[in-house]
């Protein structure tokens, strides 16, 4: 019978879930597992640091439905460990492979480097098994690849972040190759017919005796997993639709439907507040009430039926339904699809585009000119990843084009996130053929922990734009407290420098803009040179460290006198 | 009855055990603590990242004693756990303070940014106790100062990290000013005074019996706590001694007693290994027989008697004694200073200092050469940092001058780790007023991870000098496996443009030098403007990616035909 070794088998299963690109960084226990990876027809992309790469793998399966990470026992994959924090809030299905000592080197009880110095081997798995949706700690051939599947299906089912500990031994034991042929699960199966038909139905019913029926695209529920049916729903069911900071960067928002950005008093434009008010029923793909998500509680829903569409159930008013988003939305799409239009609001046409398309009296890079700016320097095929805080506010008055895609980490909020998903996103982007530029906007207090991500995104291919927000600190953070603290400052760094100091070697070489007036920034966006770039470029903004997005502005602005 | 904050009162606390300076990454539930910071009189080092920020507490701690870092809840904290993974193995004391959403949040059940979105809030003190002698998220203002207390004590008595959350409405909660009155250890407390004694006479005995002892500083047991007793216990003892990886950086080097790094088959010089087979009693300070501090277990010791001093206990041969450390180690000085000298072995003159100072024949800067001709580099005052992976090998074949102080992270072996600590200790070191230079020796591989440390290497005072093994990938993982893998290669940089970029602002101007050739080393070496300078220095040197310093080639030589 032909065998085949246990790593190759992970690597194949992985495989057959869609990844092709495996990111990390080697460290001495993995090494020997890293030895199989490209011969079977992956790609592996070392990154600068363990949280580099796990934010990379996170961005990666945003867009490729799946992402793997590989460290080293102790320091690599607990330094890798935020990032998987983000995945599981933000269900993001990344399998964390930890190269182990050899199952021997354990039993022993010697004191190997990278350990605790306790001769005790269970410490990461159980700090892992807090961020995990199943973990396993492969010590026995016979079933390792059963606990491989255990693991994967666990992932896979509940689009969370699973952990699998390897050592050499393991890795290089043989099993049957013929159970690489049983079928995984690469998506949510069904959940009980009847209940599945009945919510449907009802979700049906609901929106049909709906005076003023709206939609809005949020983030959860696994957005990944169904966002391929958020533009057909939108055309079937022909009502007024906003997105949430969350939902952004999956549906045409050049759609007349579109309303703009719902945050509560965060909402842009204000007229979407309005518009949630007077809804009498919303179907919401995914809600994921959080702070960031809702401008810090401040929506205001009692007076409608909301239809919750979420990854494990449906929920209509106060009842819950066994039906999955995954199986709900494309009943809709095709109910409503040859169905007469729903009794609905009229669909104004979208009020504040582009609003404040003149260069700034000030001269200043003013954060409400950038954002409207932006709109119009974007373009259908662009991926745009914007970075918690600020920009995260910003990009919300932001109206991309048709087939400009993106997202936001706007539950978890770990600064640093974007840079490394954007080169995750990118190298993604590449495999998958679809995008032309990668738009990173992001804040220099954020890129600060993560800056050497550069170093990925310049060398994979996608070429990316980075627009650095450089306001002298952490600007989100004053708005929360310490207006003038100095906690808040943060060391000015050369970024353009930067950039091209992680890439000395890259032809063409990568350029750098540093840009202080709004001025300079118009005639920068307005240069064909600049949008049809096709190497690297870095352009930092210097802008005022007491301005704020609009949004941010309405909900912190209470706090703004502190 | 006069009054204090509870934040107040934890900082109050970290002065009464030494704490000059507090490190961390502001996030916003942490904003209102670090308020409190700096009206008591303490210092706040904003981190560029939260790995950063641990490294550098560790650093701190191991010069000033103790250390502390404030995160903020979530992805903060996870980003700082590889650093106290590393403070726990090797027993450094740092407070990991978290910055917790106020206790009604946490009670409300609402989805906060920072969690994994399950309204559960325990999630990550669960993952930090795996990490920590003792933790606590205080919620109740009435028992908060006791838990302080309580965790404090845990970890100046086991010299490990603890882990205190503390959110806004406890940290201006009030107690009783009076508490702070109560004296919290600063050390070590004795063990049962019979035991101690007859541990104490029995050392004294095995020692006067022995015909051939040694005394082995190590680095376990707690090191900083009893390092102050290394000079003189050799002083008094007057025989032969050796360092190991872990303990070097204590001891007077210059001493005539001086043999030498042990470290089984990767001693350095190989006369190291004779002497540890001609003795019959071995008095080992901290013995810590990790794989990286003994030559990856290839020492032999069954041929006489272990005299093992630890934090908590002494083994003599079979025979354990409730007795530690710091205390035994001052009774062993008083009764060695007054005492007929030891039987010994003759101490000959330490036989290979500075073998190789003329330039190498091929003119690349060699390994054996480098670390020789570091020796000579080296003075007095000098604080030396080096690098897990090959420079933390290379470094014990350089004698260091007399008051010429440093470590390496020999147990954990976090890669990264020293520019983060480098950090710390510059800081410590200006505190102390007692180091000239600070000198970092790191690879680029190891670099790449924490490169923004750099930033607080150039802003605090200590006056930094950066060597950079630039060997074009992880050498030290090719001795392992993988000797021309793709994985072991890591992308060029340009370090002295980063050093550069990383302190646009700073004045004077930092320097960075690229040196390709042993010549060119050695004219910058032999430069007085180089070596005094009073400006940050980078030297980005690049060597031949197989080449290895002698007891790498020793230990690994086998592996490297893989």
């Amino acid at each position: 019978m032909p065998e085949i070794l246990l790593g190759e088998y992970l690597f194949l299963r992985l495989k057959q879930l869609g990844i092709e690109t495996v990111f990390g960084v080697p460290g001495d226990f993995e090494l020997a597992l890293l030895d199989l990876i490209e011969p079977l027809g992956l790609s592996w992309v070392g990154a600068p640091n363990e949280l580099v790469g796990a934010y990379a793998a996170d961005g990666y399966a945003r867009l490729n439905g799946v992402g793997a990470l590989v460290t080293t026992f102790g320091p690599g994959e607990l330094s890798a460990l935020c990032g998987l924090g983000g995945s599981y809030c933000e269900s993001i299905p990344v399998l964390h492979i930890v190269g182990y000592p050899t199952t021997p080197a354990q039993k022993s009880g010697k004191t190997l480097h990278h350990t605790l110095g306790d001769g005790k081997f269970y410490h990461y798995q159980r700090i892992s098994s807090e961020l995990s949706c199943a973990t396993t700690v492969l010590d026995d051939p016979i079933t390792a690849a059963a606990e491989i599947d255990r693991v994967l299906n666990a992932m896979v089912f509940h689009s969370k972040p699973g952990y699998i500990g390897i050592s050499e031994d393991i890795a290089y034991a043989k099993v049957s190759a013929e159970y690489i042929d049983t079928k995984l699960a690469r998506s949510l199966p069904h959940s009980a017919p009847e209940s599945e038909a009945s919510a449907v139905a009802l979700i049906i019913n609901q929106l049909e005796s709906a005076k003023s029926p709206i939609l809005i695209v949020d983030g959860g529920a696994a957005r990944a997993s169904w966002a391929e049916h958020v533009d057909p729903i939108i055309q079937a069911l022909k009502i007024p639709f906003l997105v949430t900071g969350l939902g952004k960067g999956i549906a045409d928002e050049t759609s007349p439907c579109y309303q703009g950005c719902y945050a509560g008093a965060g909402s842009w434009p204000r007229s979407a507040i309005g518009l949630v008010k007077e809804a009498d029923c919303i179907l919401w793909l995914g809600n994921y009430p959080s702070d960031f998500n809702t401008g810090i509680f401040t929506e205001n829903l009692d007076h409608c039926t909301i239809i919750d569409l979420q990854r494990f159930f449906v929920k209509i008013g106060e009842n819950k339904y066994d039906a999955r988003i995954t199986h709900v939305l494309p009943k809709l799409i095709s109910a409503f699809s040859s169905h007469r239009p729903l009794a609905q609001l009229p669909v104004e046409p979208f009020p504040e585009v582009n609003r404040h398309l003149t260069v700034p009296v000030s001269n200043k890079i003013e954060q409400d000119w950038l954002w409207s700016r932006l709109s119009s320097y974007l373009r259908p095929g662009d991926l745009v990843i914007t970075e918690t805080g600020t920009a995260q506010v910003g990009i919300t008055a932001v109206r991309f084009p048709s087939g400009c895609h993106g997202w936001t980490q706007s539950v978890y909020g770990s600064i640093g996130y974007a840079a490394g998903a954007a080169a995750g996103a990118a190298i993604a982007a590449k495999e998958a053929g679809k995008y032309n530029r990668l738009v990173l906007v992001t804040g220099e207090g954020s890129l600060q922990l993560t800056v050497q991500a550069f170093s990925i995104l310049t060398r994979h291919g996608i070429i990316p734009v980075v627009f650095v927000l450089n306001n002298y600190g952490y600007t989100i953070e004053r708005y929360f407290r310490g207006w003038n603290a100095k906690y808040n400052d943060i060391p000015m760094w050369d970024y353009t420098a930067l950039f091209k100091a992680f890439a000395p070697d890259v032809e063409p070489q990568v350029k750098g803009y540093k840009v202080t007036t709004a001025e300079e920034l118009e005639t920068l966006l307005s240069d064909e040179a600049f949008c049809d770039s096709i190497v690297p470029q870095c352009v930092d903004m210097i802008m005022d460290p007491e301005d704020a997005p609009e949004a941010m502005r309405t909900v912190f602005g209470a706090k703004n006198a502190m």
